[in-house]
């Protein structure tokens, strides 16, 4: 299935570590705090341990909130971007 | 069509406008920066040229990206959030 994953977490620490596990599990970021991709239930189910595992060690007072979206290609695919999309991913520099 | 919008914008001013401009259209918020709901066809067009035109007003050099992507509100309520979700969202001040 394909998942939309975002983020907001408040520790700059946990929210590097959130981005590289999310990449490490072949997820592409779309947006600074969002990341697409193609998830197996294996894997999604990597993702999810591997993610509450980062929650618990989170601080008090600090946010943590991250939600994974199922939804499909097709309809990601019909997105619509503000400002336009520039579909040169290279470019892009995060 | 039922519709997931996040935001990655770094002036506050514009933030706030886009999330009260979101709210106005009837979404929910469902994280900091993401948001909700039900849209049709003239509704998803106000809220596309209404969030171009706060592009417009935005600085260089300032982050500002938005996503609309469609998604169905059966295949939202299969999301994963983590933490869990405290399904009493009147908890949830914004």
């Amino acid at each position: 299935m394909f998942y939309v994953v975002f983020y907001d977490i408040t520790d700059s620490n946990l929210r590097q570590k959130v981005s590289s596990f999310l990449k490490s599990k072949g997820l592409r970021r779309v947006q600074l705090s969002v990341f697409v991709g193609e998830m197996n239930s294996s894997t999604l189910k990597d993702v999810r341990s591997g993610l509450s595992r980062l929650h618990r060690i989170s601080q008090e007072g600090e946010r943590f909130s991250i939600m994974i979206v199922p939804t499909t290609e097709s309809l990601f695919s019909k997105r619509i971007s503000i400002p336009d999309e520039d579909l040169d991913e290279d470019k892009i520099i995060w």
